[in-house]
């Protein structure tokens, strides 16, 4: 009997607001989960493992994978390449095996196109508790800050519209529960379980 | 500034599935929901207290809280009436917190039509992984038995169309994780976030 295909599940965000980091701790703590390594053409940082942190690769070589289809997305970021190989994503998935990327918004856009039935996450900077202090809190902030913090949240609220859920990474941790909780309630969705019911009651 | 609503989680499945056992080991392990008590004509058993397992009332008790609209479900079962308070669960809601109801699923249906919003979680029996290993497992079994058990899936699977979730109750503890990580992805849900970015954003 053909087994079950995993979850693409799609962790991004935007800069700067702790990806890499909640990703770094998910993968420590969580098996539910199999991990996408990057392919990207900046150097490697000290410390930094090829095949462990990044597949690291010439601009030419990653200029082939890009032409022989070989990516499920990449962007070009701060002038280096990064890109997602689209073989272990689908050799995992096949494999009945839930998939993580971690990747930039640029990205997750690409993905959602080519992947619709993926999950996608996005991580929210704390904004919303902070916002809602600086309006309805002392009133000690000025104006400006205040428009200038609306402004940024009115673009994150853009920027969401593409995603499932929005995690708030308030805490590491408090961040890595939800992801994981997550990806178990996606496992008992009605329609995931029906047609599981319904490929076995085929079967006969 | 107006507190977020709580979502209303319902609890149901057919009936000796274990909904019960179920509720009971979540209430002593997890304090992210409230957990409604439920209104019964039925005589207590032993051990079991007033306000505490159930609210026990008279036949007339009960019908008077039918008529005066106290009631956000009830049902007769075996002769008895069983009913969800509609005050307490809107206090607590209101109040911004979880509530979970246990009911049966004629209940679960009432329930949906007036709180469209809500989040249903269907207990099914481990079906799916003794259907699978039925047909096609060692092949031991008679077709008498496969074609019963067939049946009984077939009836489980019209059911959970109500609901958003089905969590199999293969385990106690793995059932009450799901419940659990259901609830906290529930929060998590982009157009929930998005709703409380545009009223703060509002607010201004």
């Amino acid at each position: 009997m053909k087994k079950e295909r995993g979850i693409l599940f799609v962790l991004s965000g935007p800069s700067g607001v702790g990806k890499g980091t909640v990703n770094r701790s998910l993968r420590k703590q969580w098996d539910g989960l199999e991990f996408s390594i990057s392919v990207t053409t900046r150097k490697p940082r000290e410390g930094e493992e090829d095949g462990v942190d990044y597949f690291f690769k010439s601009r030419d070589e990653f200029e082939k994978m890009i032409e022989q289809n070989e990516l499920l997305e990449h962007a070009e970021y701060v002038g280096n390449y990064y890109g997602t190989p689209l073989q272990y994503v689908e050799k995992t998935l096949a494999d009945g095996k839930d998939v993580l990327l971690e990747i930039e918004v640029q990205g997750a856009l690409q993905v959602r196109k080519l992947v619709p039935e993926g999950v996608f996450i996005f991580l929210a900077p704390p904004s919303l508790d902070e916002l809602r202090n600086r309006i309805v809190g002392r009133g000690t902030e000025t104006e400006e800050l205040i428009d200038n913090r609306m402004k940024v949240a009115k673009e994150e609220l853009e920027m969401m519209d593409h995603y499932d859920y929005v995690v708030e990474n308030d805490e590491i941790q408090a961040a890595c529960d939800r992801i994981k909780a997550i990806s178990i309630a996606e496992h008992c969705k009605k329609d995931r379980i029906k047609q599981q019911y319904l490929r076995i009651l085929e079967v006969k």
